[in-house]
């Protein structure tokens, strides 16, 4: 059987523990891992506190083949990711020459480097950079570690300077059976649906929609044609029963 | 020193860490668990796994004075949370008389009480239900844990019937001050203002708005007038440098 690729996240931030700020990054990370051929398995959120983030690195990064993080790489006192991650590894925080350039030159029009903005140039000793092209303060690789901002379209940019640079296997497909069948009513169908067929599984999740109650029913594998072929299947058998299709799903 | 009280939360399901579906429930039971008091310390992202949620639900159990969970307490086999945490606490899962009455009301007039329904009135031996006026089905409530469904706007029912009945301390206020001011040019400022009052933090977000960059600077504190009396400052500093000012930050 072939490998399954594994990541893992820790979204970092006392503004995602506190609702302030609505997390974005799980569902665009995820996405974006899926893409790579690789699975997002483990997602922690953790405040801004050294030994919290050290806690949850050391179990992700051991753990998964792959562990990224969101959030705590800016200028100020709150960004203590880079150093969480030295303290981690061992490793003493310098700044990356590369990333002291890349700063100098995004802020030699907005009144240059200082203290604050340099605190962006530091790494972990060892550590290579991500490239930034929305606001010049790289990310972070090291080993499997991949440090990125928070700001989601930041780190959009980042995810997308690092596609196809990493290892992975087959992405997970996921098929959608939509219909306006309560899941309460078909949850046998749908066992039996999951049974009919090795690699593959079946969620369900219910909707409403125009004072109807209807459930999506994703079917995943690796293998799209037998997702496909169990989708189909599927959809046959709830029409068969008299529920409406949804056409794709909602 | 007041005891800070404190929850963890698990966020259960493939669809979470697929990346289908965006999370809205970290934010909610965030939020709300401020207002009555409590500070959410800790989140996973688990999958609809029995063993990986059993792993979860221990450590969070143990940490925090409450433990939170949404997803998989529906109807069909991809629902296993009730299972898992019987497992996790040594105890039978039983059907929940009360619940079953709820279930068979809330069914009568929709073809009645199936397997599938029926499977929502399954609950770890000693269990207390939480009213979920949406959708029938309730939640379920052991000890220091919270079970609730993950579609959110029946959690957002849920966390409402909760309303009130959790002892806690005093919620963390925050204070917003926003301004057209990059945060790495105010670093020094914002560190400043931090030390400047015991027991408050600062947090910096950056934005981006009509083309110019700003921050919203988030003063937390338990003690409202001192977080106001902080934010106020900071607000008078960062005008008396000409940054303009975002009233309430974006």
């Amino acid at each position: 059987m072939a490998k399954i690729w594994t990541a893992g996240l820790a979204i970092i931030g006392d503004e995602i523990l506190s609702g302030r700020t609505q997390d974005r990054n799980i569902a665009q990370v995820a996405t974006w891992l899926n893409a790579q051929g690789i699975r997002l398995a483990d997602v922690r959120v953790v405040p801004d506190v050294e030994e919290r983030i050290i806690e949850a690195l050391d179990v992700l990064r051991s753990s998964y083949d792959y562990c990224f993080t969101t959030g705590g790489i800016g200028p100020t006192h709150d960004d203590i990711t880079v150093d969480a991650i030295a303290k981690a590894l061992g490793v003493p925080v310098v700044i990356h020459p590369d990333a002291r350039a890349i700063l100098e030159r995004y802020y030699a029009d907005k009144g240059g480097l200082n203290e604050g903005r340099l605190r962006m140039a530091r790494v972990p000793e060892g550590a290579e950079l991500i490239p930034n092209r929305m606001s010049g303060a790289p990310g972070i690789k090291l080993g499997n570690l991949f440090l990125m901002a928070g700001v989601p379209h930041i780190t959009a940019g980042m995810l997308d300077a690092l596609t196809g640079t990493l290892e992975g296997g087959r992405p997970l497909v996921s098929v959608t059976v939509g219909a306006f069948a309560p899941e309460s009513e078909v949850a046998d169908l749908l066992r039996q649906a999951e049974q009919s067929a090795d690699g593959i599984s079946i969620g369900s999740y219910p909707f409403f929609k125009e004072g109807r109650v209807g459930s999506n029913f994703v079917v995943r594998s690796e293998d799209e044609q037998r997702a496909r072929a169990v989708a189909d299947d599927l959809a046959i058998k709830l029409a068969e029963v008299g529920y409406d299709p949804v056409e794709g799903g909602i």
